[in-house]
């Protein structure tokens, strides 16, 4: 196996570029390629001792876990999709944009931290050619199974295929529609139906193929980003990898600061999930912070860079209409979405309607010409408690609802961004009202955080609103880190969110009943159980910390395979004693299955003077000779 | 103000003993003492810039955060409940049982780690006189008040006199009868009808009286002890400081080692907050760990022991009968309570009903002696998702339930314990069958983890579950570590286990619609809103950590009263545009609440046809002059 989390630098990078990233298998996993289409998993190994198979789990970590892949970061990854895109038929090779200097800011590109632009840069790119429209919302209604929505089929079916032998169903799905088993038929249908989005530009080939949509597992997304204040590129692009390889889904590149071009470059090719971004947070560098001075020429332009860079998905806040931002002004904490407070001031400034608004059909144009999706943001979503489910927010909502049907109308990919700060018995109604609204779109939510006091670990308050609306129905979940409200994730933080978020989303997959998603549950507690401690370890969602914390009590090599732990010590294990009485009940004349007909106190009273006579026939030998 | 988190050494100990606690206020915090009975309360201070009087917050955390207060371990906390306890007339002083060698162990005392058994130890004791009952409940059903319900109705009642003129009442309770305001008469009453619980033992007269119930604020506990193979008592009394610093209410010694009779007196005689224990633990030590060997005498003279030492409440798996023990066999985990498994191979080994069953009512004439309250065992909960909600689990707790009525009968309190692992859809039904089963007497549960698969991060996985059997209406949520399943909790985990908890206990009071439950959150996101950075750390749960995460990007002085905060830099900020955005709608011909009125995308439409029109008039002037 090669080494554990080993961090590979790039050897083909330009002088005084440091960029390195974290390579090589997940402790006890190994990679495997499923079927023609190569679908990427991860085999968790487990001890011989027990029998089972490797257990297989949805995996986005891309090549950086392949034992087999060779990384460079300067070359960027395989482009896995292009020959898919190309065989459409549908796209044609252009020149890209140039790149200006202002693309890096206004005052350009800082080079002073050493990081270079991206070398492997293309210099062609694709589009639609005229009149065509390259999203698969407009394969799938034109009854076209890509091989996106074939990949996403296989991925989604981890585990499945066991399962239906096994076990029945279980959950409480409020509506979902969530089928045994992920045909390519079903993952066109719900793609079709605007229910699920695959975010793939074509400018981003490198992107492993995953769907967003309620009948499909909860996702989750991480925030990367530099802004003016700290961050370089390097750090983005290890964070980017970093993110991936505990579980991040889609990554959203929220870069705030100079280098903003060149840091999505690096990220784009080097990336084997959806990127995501704000278009509007690069247009108000490009005009030295003053919103005020955004225009339509300057947003559109931002976005044909983006597009052409192969971004998948923009957080475009057309909803923040002129005359909801007044509905914010007694508000405890105003409007905190940037985004949405750009547009605001644009707003009163101009005393105009917002041009994302008024664009919108504009902005769809630009979108099917590269597959961007939308993801509608909510500029006035609530920052407190206090502000939860206000007239602002869902008069927002509603809009978002109706831009869905104009984007749906060009057959353009759409999903809802959600708050926010909402307490727990808040939250099932932005569910609900986001279903309404947006005809079944896709949601996708911040948290919500259930309470505003806890700041250092908001990872947990929103966790808990996470967990829960994935529950109800929320389609990805946007994570949040512990410096949430404090200052700038770090690769720690960023580590903890993503694995906070990632059993959140898996609760939730638990809670609604997704086939095959108890098989890892019950596996680790089986292995924890049997005190196979390495396997319990290798099946978390953190086999790293899971072993560094078993071991700062019991560091022995020897403890691992011991059968007891630090908490109860060798003489005083429940699990042992358990065993012990599995080991009695069957020695016994009475088998177990005797005394489970028992269902209630008065039939176990039954049930216990029954076995006081077998007892007692079979002359009160307490160990009975077991053979 | 005295020093933060200041170590304070005993200087009264014997040679060779180390006892070191945590002393001195929370960050930004004041201790006051309110009314005649000197109720400890919190108090947050606030920067004056923002007019507001200090919060004023619960607080478990006893004199070690007073400033004022001398600390000397080795003497013990003041006796505040001394002459109630001695001026209702119906106790008496005893001898107090010789403590023996197997006390701490069938091997005696291990004295190697240098701490000596508690040198302020009391010869005498307290017991209800012959015939008497010196529970609390046995006390309100007599319609008696006592002091202990006046202390608990001013603590509960917290920022709620200030509320009553402020704010509606928001929240589901589930059927819950929260009062608008707290009056010991209402404290009373739920403790007669066996609603809530006041654990209090008469040996115990340190302890701040409090509630468990589902009409009172949301309790944590917190558990320590050491174990056979780690930890030793310096280390647990200094858990047992730290816990209640950060808001544990209750804490259980779940020591199963040696020295656990002395590590006991050591935590009792420094412990403000009521202290639980499973005495079955230190009963198998008696018996040198062999189940089979335990007897009821043994049992019960272990019980009146940890009575005379204070013990407010004994978890009792007197649930564990033998007829339920085999349903347990087909588990994916079996039993994995310690005490419901050693109560398990006791039945199956002797082949008899469980004494703890057959001699509930002597139970019952120890615990009203003394006041220790019940706290019914589930030692058939579930240890792992597959095993959620079986008929084991719901057989015991019917059992549980049927043992609830004959404690009453005897004018007992009660608490009953709850799960475990039990995934989000399956977690409403616990606490309904509870409630039914038992009578509404408080429920006390330990998470539940929702998913298995995180060990390293099972406080969030439990955490989630949590706050929402807090919000259902559970009483007191049983604290998880990140170290639950690993290892043995360390200071960090038991800070880290703590804080989630207090968070999910409050996500949990305010989605119950607790009054006065968000007036934290709000005065939070005010301090966030106007950038009172020190504010928004001191309101915090931990103020310790959101300072110092705050510090690792912007470490300067400044940045603590800069308008501005890493994230987005000081040019981006959204709540500075958001602050701009409120100015200019003030600066505006049309105020504020002219928009206020649309609350839909049409009427927004008029409203801004009205605003447009307004501008006309004004002369199409953008910024008018202020005066």
């Amino acid at each position: 196996m090669a080494d554990i989390n080993a961090r590979t630098e790039s050897s083909d990078l330009p002088r005084g570029t440091a960029m390195t990233v974290t390579t090589g298998p997940i402790r006890g996993s190994r990679k495997i390629h499923v079927g023609p289409l190569k679908v990427a998993m991860r085999e968790i190994m487990l001890d011989p001792s027990c029998g089972e198979a490797p257990l297989r789990v949805y995996d986005p970590s891309g090549p950086y876990t392949d034992a087999a892949a060779t990384i460079d970061i300067a070359a960027g990854l395989p482009e896995i999709r292009s020959d898919w895109i190309r065989a459409r038929g549908d796209v044609e090779e252009v020149d890209q944009r140039e790149v200006r200097p202002e693309d890096n800011g206004l005052k350009g590109p800082d080079r002073s931290g050493g990081v270079e632009p991206f070398p492997n840069v293309r210099r062609r790119v694709l589009r639609a050619k005229p009149g065509a429209n390259v999203s698969q919302m407009h394969y799938a209604r034109r009854g076209i199974i890509t091989p996106e929505m074939e990949y996403v089929a296989i991925r989604e079916n981890v585990g499945r295929a066991e399962l239906r032998e096994k076990a029945a169903r279980d959950g409480q799905d409020f509506g979902a529609s969530i089928p045994d088993y992920v045909t390519p038929e079903f993952v066109r249908d719900e793609v079709a139906r605007g229910r699920a989005i695959i975010p793939n530009n074509i400018n981003h080939p490198e992107s492993e193929p995953m769907a967003i949509g309620r009948n499909f597992l909860v996702k989750i997304n991480a925030n990367i980003g530099n802004s003016a204040v700290a961050s370089d590129v390097a750090a983005e692009v290890d964070k980017l990898v970093w993110s991936i390889r505990w579980g991040a889904d889609t990554v959203m590149d929220l870069s705030t600061g100079r280098n903003i071009h060149d840091t999505r470059e690096w990220i784009m090719r080097n990336s084997p999930v959806p990127i995501g971004t704000v278009p509007i947070y690069q247009a108000l560098e490009k005009v030295n912070g003053i919103a005020e001075d955004l225009t339509w020429e300057i947003f559109r332009d931002t976005l044909i860079e983006q597009a052409e860079q192969g971004v998948d998905y923009f957080t475009i806040h057309a909803g923040v209409r002129l005359a909801y931002i007044p509905m914010t002004a007694k508000r405890v904490t105003g409007i905190v979405s940037r985004g949405g407070s750009i547009m605001a001031k644009w707003c009163l400034s101009h005393h105009k309607e917002s041009f994302l608004y008024e664009r919108f059909e504009e902005i769809c144009e630009i979108m099917k010409a590269y597959d961007v999706a939308f993801s509608l943001g909510d500029g006035l979503r609530p920052g407190s408690i206090a502000d939860a489910n206000d007239e602002a927010q869902f008069s927002e909502l509603a809009t978002l609802g109706e831009l869905t049907q104009i984007a749906w109308k060009h057959d353009i990919q759409v999903m809802i961004e959600g708050p926010g700060h909402v307490p727990m018995h808040k939250i099932k109604l932005n569910m609900e009202k986001q279903l309404e609204a947006c005809g079944e779109a896709p949601f996708y939510t911040l948290g919500p955080l259930t309470t505003d006091i806890a700041p250092g670990y908001d990872h947990i308050t929103s966790g808990i609103g996470a967990a829960m609306i994935g529950w109800f129905g929320c389609a990805m979940l946007c994570y949040v880190t512990p410096k949430e409200h404090l200052g700038l994730p770090d690769r720690d933080d960023v580590k903890v969110g993503v694995v906070t978020y990632k059993l959140a989303a898996h609760a939730a997959d638990l809670a609604k009943g997704h086939p095959a998603a108890q098989l890892r549950d019950d596996a680790l507690s089986r292995a924890r159980f049997e005190f196979r401690w390495r396997d319990q370890f290798n099946l978390s969602l953190d086999p790293d910390t899971a072993e560094s914390y078993h071991d700062q009590t019991l560091p022995a090599e020897g403890a691992k395979t011991a059968h007891f732990c630090s908490m109860c010590g060798p003489k005083f294990c429940s699990m042992k004693i358990t065993q012990e009485v599995r080991d009695f009940a069957a020695k016994q004349n009475a088998p177990a299955d005797t005394f489970i007909a028992a269902t209630s106190p008065d039939e176990a009273e039954r049930g216990m003077a029954d076995m006081k006579e077998k007892f007692r026939l079979s002359g009160s030998e307490l160990y009975l000779p077991t053979s």
